[in-house]
């Protein structure tokens, strides 16, 4: 007789052993007073600061994109009553799907449920349709893009991180003949760097090679209209598919690939994440619409992210806090240690009432575990000069090194890229 | 060299040389004037009569619905901003998961972005977790349940549908000491037929296996609360995991699981498509929660779905249309050639604006292609004369067999069920 309730049981506990259980936090947040929530513990109810939002730009608060949300909601209600094929398919849908093919300068797009979807559908139904495609793809790919390779059932490979050379020395022996599908991020979620998108499609040419990226932390926040480090860095048409998100920078819940009309109309056609589930309602592609529209025009929002971000990274420096090297708006901070780190957030919360959630292993090699920080527009000088003050008397208060007390140098700077299949972003 | 671009182009056109291309038709709905909406075509926008949405009940339209919905946009914003993880878990989402979990009388409940992501999910966790699973799986279980099975990397074997001679047999010759997982559906949403649930838990008690219920064409519909199949029968205790949408019959977007506190904790902690992705928005989880709520006490909606399905089936008979045996509020219409259910789509549209998109392999078997109707209670009498009158035209016109002129009385009733893998409900 197996006792099943006893494996789950265990499966728990295992978690709670290597300190790796996860509590979340309820939080309500308040429309107007971004960053603000209430953060609720039992019976008690507090307000409380959000430091840790993927709502990038604070369009999830945005009066354009609530009005085009409940504008939508009382016009065309509240779901779309079907899968894409089975009357799904909503005309706010069919304009969003425009919209993002316009933003990219790409011929067509696609919208999916969730970001996580459109990379496991895109890239294991692109990979399926190539003869005995070989799927070349970063280390420290999001845990989406790697469930997308292994759906293809498709061989991979693996380059170090952002390491131009070893992926030429995968694609120069692979043989010339074989479809080729490197797929990579723009910016990295738990560290903040980006990929060098020019030269790595350099050697996509080089080597006869598709590219896919996945923007899902730029797009809206990079590029003058908000499609991302490859608008920014004018390589868009260098790039065969561009896959991003409508839950972070948009503010909204959704995600979407955008490429060729024949590429898009396949994974439209083959995809079972895309085909057998219920579409976006209309009032959600209403609200990203609205929000991808203004991005388009607006460069207030991008303008001020940046100036906090950096501004937030020097007076953290200046504290002698541990940042890590990052080029982006994420500014994460070390600490080196699971129970460190989850004991940190804890009284920052506690404390402070400032909530940033600890990021532990598997979702960031072990040993740089870190609280990862996201300035937005609303976090203003007042709340950053706040942040370090909670910041440095938990670092003290919970024994955490400060930059100048790690025992190396190079320990103060290193970035661990082991060859691991890694899991950002949770 | 590799042409890319020829293998999206030449996958494009192996679905039109088969007549398996799809086209979406583009579509807005109409909030108080269920089941009319705008379609559009090209330039032209019409007034349409849907005939097989999945808004079973009509409440993506119910004005409490929509009221919880703006509320909570208004008040917390248009999405959630970020993982359950890093500030996404909103207290309407845990207030949902409590709700869900009342509805099936289990411990706990987790919710997804989607039905198909909460089958995905759960299925391949849960087998995952157990030592050495064999999951037994109905043959016309959905592609997300597929999807599930195939992502555990667990083995598999697959019953005739409904079939409890056969599963016993399965359960029979699998060795005593094995982990088992039997995952089936309580509604079958092609044919509308129903699985023998309890009997299915007498041999999961006897052979000491887990079950694992897909109730997305039944939960809100069947049971005094809206429970599904599993509370109608009173057999909700006996399954360990139910699963569900809160996009068909509740009218609004995401999934569920529920069943024990631990099983649930560890899909939670373990299933990648649950933590690397963006929490669903407040707003629909507040609209989730008044559906789930207002059919939990009233059974008005219940009662006229059942009274129009089955007036619809009476109707459609007595005028000799081949209504194929179905035992819920799902109505489908034989024709049997994936052409003629193409062209009978297209006609009922232009002819008569009535949208019933055609049912065709791999959906459902060859030689069954069908079309789906799903009446509502807002699918009154007279709209269901006017769509028998539409059928019975378009039957004549297109050439497509009614009842009488079907060659064998087999024929008219069999139910074609191979052992396929059968992508049912996209
Ligand atoms: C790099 C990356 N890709 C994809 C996703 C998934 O996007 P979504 O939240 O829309 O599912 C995430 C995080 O959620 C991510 O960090
Ligand atoms: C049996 C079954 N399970 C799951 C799903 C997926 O549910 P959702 O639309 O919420 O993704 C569907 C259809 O969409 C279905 O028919």
């Amino acid at each position: 007789m197996i006792d099943y309730e006893s494996h789950f049981v265990g499966a728990i506990d295992s978690l709670h052993a290597e300190k790796r259980y996860r509590v979340f936090a309820d939080l309500e947040r308040i429309v107007g007073r971004f960053p603000t929530a209430i953060w609720r513990d039992g019976d008690r109810a507090r307000e409380i600061t959000v430091w840790c939002s993927n709502d990038y730009l604070g369009m999830g608060q945005h009066p354009t994109v609530l009005g085009a949300m409940t504008d939508a909601v009382s016009n065309m209600g509240s779901g779309a009553g079907g899968t894409r094929n089975i009357s799904g398919t909503s005309h706010p849908l069919v304009e969003l799907e425009r919209e993002l093919a316009d933003l990219h300068g790409k011929e067509a797009a696609l919208v999916f449920t969730s970001g996580f979807v459109s990379n496991e559908a895109a890239i294991s139904t692109i990979a399926r349709l190539l003869p005995d495609c070989l799927i070349i793809s970063d280390e420290l790919n999001h845990a989406s893009m790697i469930e997308g390779v292994r759906r293809s059932g498709c061989k991979k490979q693996i380059f170090r991180h952002n390491d131009l050379a070893h992926l030429e020395e995968i694609l120069k022996a692979a043989d010339p003949e074989r479809a080729k599908l490197i797929v990579f991020e723009s910016v990295y979620s738990m560290d903040g760097d980006v990929a060098p998108i020019e030269a790595i499609a350099d050697l996509a040419d080089r080597y006869n090679a598709m590219t896919y990226i996945d923007e899902v932390h730029a797009v809206g926040m990079y590029g003058a209209h908000g499609g991302g480090i490859t608008e920014r860095d004018g390589v868009a048409h260098r790039i065969d598919v561009i896959e991003g998100t409508l839950a972070k920078a948009f503010g909204v819940l959704g995600g979407y690939i955008t490429g060729s009309k024949s590429l898009i109309d396949c994974v439209r056609s083959y995809a079972p994440g895309f085909i057998f589930t219920t579409a976006i309602p209309p009032a959600l592609a209403a609200a990203a619409t609205a929000s991808i529209r203004h991005l388009k025009e607006s460069q207030a929002e991008r303008d001020a992210q940046q100036r906090q971000a950096a501004r937030a990274k020097d007076v953290f420096r200046a504290a002698g806090l541990p940042v890590m090297p990052s080029e982006t708006h994420i500014v994460p901070m070390l600490v080196g240690d699971p129970d460190l780190c989850k004991k940190a957030s804890d009284h920052l919360l506690e404390r402070h009432g400032i909530y940033i959630q600890p990021i532990n292993y598997p979702t960031v090699p072990r040993g740089t575990e870190r609280l990862r920080i996201t300035p937005t527009p609303f976090h203003n000088d007042a709340l950053i000069d706040t942040l370090r003050d909670a910041l440095v008397e938990t670092w003290k208060t919970i024994g955490i090194p400060f930059t100048s007390e790690r025992t190396s140098p190079a320990e103060r700077t290193e970035k661990v890229t082991p060859l691991v299949v890694s899991q950002a972003g949770g």
